[in-house]
């Protein structure tokens, strides 16, 4: 079972790489260009067949390893 | 209008970070992950109303400074 991982820094973070981001998007003319953030996106198989137990195992990565969950938000999609 | 861009290399293209990720995975115990792939989430405010030239806009982006089409692809969300 495929499943999409979407990890986003929490509002009130500081994102200097979505800032960064803007910048040369600024530099580049694109003006209406605003507010950029930058998360990340993992996608994984799950050998597993039952979708609850399935989120459940990817949640579980999620707080252990993929997100830091005092900083970031996560989001899971299978 | 709020755009949600998806960046993930192609298929074929070698993804360290994902494989070590995976092998992090694996060190927890979460054996039944597999073929992981990391990719980049960019979310960003877009000064127009209209959505097609807002669609066009970021697609711009995208191919100027978001993605390297050579071994990445690219979805936009509006």
């Amino acid at each position: 079972m495929k499943a999409k991982i979407y990890i986003t820094l929490k509002n009130g973070v500081l994102d200097p790489q979505g800032k960064a981001i803007e910048g040369a998007l600024h530099g580049l003319g694109f003006i209406a260009a605003n507010h950029v953030r930058q998360g990340k996106y993992i996608e994984l198989d799950v050998a597993e067949t039952d979708a609850a137990k399935a989120y459940a195992s990817v949640e579980e990565m999620c707080k252990k390893l993929l997100a830091n969950t005092v900083i970031e938000n996560y989001r899971i999609e299978l």
